[in-house]
C-alpha cells in the first residue's frame, strides 16, 4: 500500500529486525515499530500494535523467523527448544487467531525438516517471507476477481477496517476497491465509521487518505440514507468466519447494511479468502458471538488540539452499555463472496465444491 | 422528571428568573442555569444549554416574559416596543424552530390584549406558564397513549432522544416509557448511542438512569443484531416532522431502524405531538434534509479522568465527512403515531382526520 507516496507492507524483515507499522498511532500518526527480537514481536502482537487476523499470521511467522536467527550454539536439541519457547510465547497473544497459529506451524514445520542449524534459520526467513508472499497475492487475487464487479463511475460502501492494514497488503473488503482504483476506474467510498471501534473512521479512512482514493466517512446512521437517495451503488465488506450456508460473520452492523442493501436492491459482496470459510459451521448460528468490554461504547481515543491522544468518557457514569462485537448476515443477503479462486454464490453446493477443491 | 430524586422540568420561571437543565454539561455534570433577563435566555437558547424543539419554545415563552418583567415604566407604547426588540433577539436564536415562534407569538399576543403595563406582566408569566404546562400535558397524553401498546416485561429500542430533556417534561418517545415504567411493568430499554452527537448515550441514557429505568447503551451497529436475536420487542422514536402521507423525518438512522424492524416483524412506532404534521408537506419527499457540520463526525466530546470536557479528533486528518442529520422512514414501515389524542395509522385519510380535527 502506498503511504506518504512509497510503498509499504504492514509487516515485513529485514536482517534480524521486524517491522510494523505501528497501528496503535494511526490514524493521527504514522510510525514504524521496530522489533528487534521475537519476545518483542510477541509482545507487538498482544498490544495491537499489528492487528488483523492475516497481518498478525505474518507477524507471527516472523517471529518465529526472528527466534531462530537469535539461537547462538551448534546443539539442535537446544535449537529446537527455542523455536518451541517462541511458539508458545507467540500463539498465547491472541488465543483465537487460527491465522496466526495456522503461520507459525507453517514455519516452524518447515524449520524442523532441516538437519543443520545453519540451513533452518535461511529457511525460517524464507518460509516466513513465503507465508507474506502468499498472503499479499491471495488479496491481490481478491482485488482482481472483485475488480470485474466493479464498473466506471461507482459509489461503493464498506464497513470496519477489512484493508491492507489487516493484512499484509492490499486487503480483502478494499482490495477489489484498490486494484479499481489502479485500473482508473473513477471511485468514490462512503466509509461507515463503524462503531464502537471506529475501524473505518480510522484505519479505513486513512489508507483510503494515502491512496487518494476519494471517499468521505458517514455515521453507521447515514449508510440507510444513502442507499436509499440513490447515491450508493454497490456494498463490499470483509469477513471474520463464513458458513458452509453462506452466512457470513463479520463487524458489528454488517447485518444492518446488508438488510439495507436488500431493501435498496442492491449488489452486496463480502470479499474473503478461502479460509475464512469454516467446515465445522454449518449455519451462522454455530458461529458464537463475542460480546467485548462495554468500555469500547463507553470511551473513546482521539488527539487533542495539541495532537496529544487522549481517551475519553462519552457516556453517563451510572449507564453500562452491551457490546457484541460481531453480527451474523445471512446468505440471502449476501450477492457473492469474493475469493483468490473467483465469484462464489453463498450456497451450499457452490461453497463445497470451492472449499473442498481448494 | 427525577434527577437525583427530586422532580425538575427542563426550563421554569420564579420570580425574574428561567431556570433550565444546563445540556451543554450533561451527561457528565447536572447543573441549572439561571438566566436573569430575557438577553441571557436568548444567549441559552443560542449556545444550546437547553435544545429539543418544545423545550426551547417553553425557553422563549419564558424569555418573552422576561422582557415583560424588566421593563420600568408607564408608556405602553415603549413597553410594546420593548416585547418587540424582545421578540427579534428571542426568535434569531434558532432561526428554524417553530414550536419556538409558536411560544414567543403565543406570550405575545396574550400581553397585547392588555391594557395596562401592570396586567400585561402578570398575563406575561402566566401564559408562558400556561405554555409550558400545556406541553407538559400533551406530553403525558403521549405517554399515556403509548403505554397501552407496551406489554409487561417489554425489550424496547430507542433512537436520539425524544426526551423529558427535549420538552418539558416526559418527552415524546419516552412518555410512553416513563408511564409504563410508573405502572411498574418491568421494561428494559436498549439504547442507540445515536451518531455523530450521541443524543442517545448522553442524554436518554442520562434520563433513564436519573429514573432508574434499566436499560444499556448499544451502538447504532448493534440495534439490527439485537432485534434479530430476539431481544428488542418494539422500537418506539419521536419525530421532528412528519408528512400527509405519514412518511416520517427524524433524526438520521431513524430509517436503518425501522428498515430493520420490519425485516424482523417488529411493531415501529413514532411518538409526537399532532403539531409534528406537516400540512404543507404531502410526503417525505417535500422535507428537506439539513446536512451538517462534517466536525460532529470528525470530533467528539467527553470527559477526561480529571473530570474535564475535551474535544478530542476521532479522524485522520486527510479525511471528511458527510453528515445528513435526518432521514425519512417511508409510512409503509411506520405501525402507528403515538399523539396526544390517541394512535394514528400512517395513512392519509386518517391523519387529516385527526390533524384537521385538532
Amino acid at each position: 500500500m502506498l503511504v506518504n507516496n512509497q510503498n509499504y507492507r504492514t509487516v515485513w524483515m529485514q536482517d534480524k529486525y521486524v517491522y510494523l507499522i505501528n497501528q496503535q498511532l494511526l490514524p493521527h500518526k504514522f510510525g514504524i515499530y521496530k522489533s528487534k527480537d521475537y519476545i518483542e514481536t510477541a509482545n507487538a502482537i498482544k498490544t495491537m500494535i499489528v492487528r488483523g487476523a492475516p497481518a498478525i499470521g505474518a507477524t507471527g511467522a516472523y517471529g518465529v523467523a526472528q527466534a531462530a536467527l537469535e539461537f547462538k550454539g551448534n546443539n539442535f536439541e537446544k535449537f529446537k527448544k527455542q523455536i518451541e519457547k517462541a511458539e508458545k510465547t507467540l500463539k498465547s497473544t491472541r488465543p483465537t487467531a487460527n491465522d496466526l497459529f495456522y503461520a507459525i506451524d507453517f514455519v516452524k514445520n518447515k524449520i524442523m525438516q532441516n538437519i543443520t542449524i545453519e540451513n533452518a534459520k535461511k529457511d525460517s526467513v524464507k518460509y516466513a517471507n513465503e507465508y507474506a508472499d502468499w498472503n499479499v497475492e491471495l488479496c491481490r487475487k481478491i482485488g482482481e476477481h472483485g475488480n470485474k464487479l466493479i464498473n466506471q463511475n461507482q459509489n461503493i460502501l464498506t464497513h470496519c477496517n477489512a484493508g491492507a492494514l489487516a493484512c499484509v497488503d492490499f486487503g480483502t473488503a478494499l482490495a477489489p476497491i484498490r486494484i479499481s482504483h489502479y485500473n482508473k476506474k473513477n471511485l468514490f467510498v462512503y466509509v461507515d465509521e463503524t462503531r464502537p471501534r471506529n475501524q473505518g473512521a480510522s484505519l479505513t479512512a486513512w489508507e483510503l487518505a494515502q491512496e487518494k482514493i476519494p471517499h468521505a466517512i458517514i455515521a453507521d446512521n447515514a449508510a440507510g440514507f444513502f442507499m436509499k437517495k440513490g447515491k450508493i451503488d454497490m456494498i463490499i465488506v470483509g469477513a471474520d468466519r463464513i458458513a458452509m450456508n453462506g452466512d457470513v460473520a463479520n463487524k458489528i452492523g454488517t447485518y444492518e447494511k446488508a438488510v439495507l442493501a436488500k431493501e435498496n436492491n442492491l449488489p452486496f459482496y463480502v470479499a474473503a479468502p478461502l479460509s475464512t470459510f469454516d467446515i465445522n459451521s454449518k449455519t451462522g448460528e454455530d458461529i458464537p458471538i463475542e460480546e467485548r468490554s462495554s468500555d469500547e461504547i463507553l470511551y473513546i481515543s482521539g488527539i487533542d488540539k495539541n495532537k496529544k491522544i487522549r481517551k475519553i468518557r462519552i457516556a453517563p457514569e451510572e449507564s453500562s452499555a452491551k457490546n457484541p462485537a460481531f453480527d451474523v448476515t445471512p446468505a440471502k443477503y449476501v450477492s457473492g463472496i469474493i475469493t483468490e479462486r473467483g465469484i462464489i454464490k453463498p450456497m451450499k453446493d457452490d461453497i463445497e465444491k470451492f472449499v473442498k477443491g481448494k
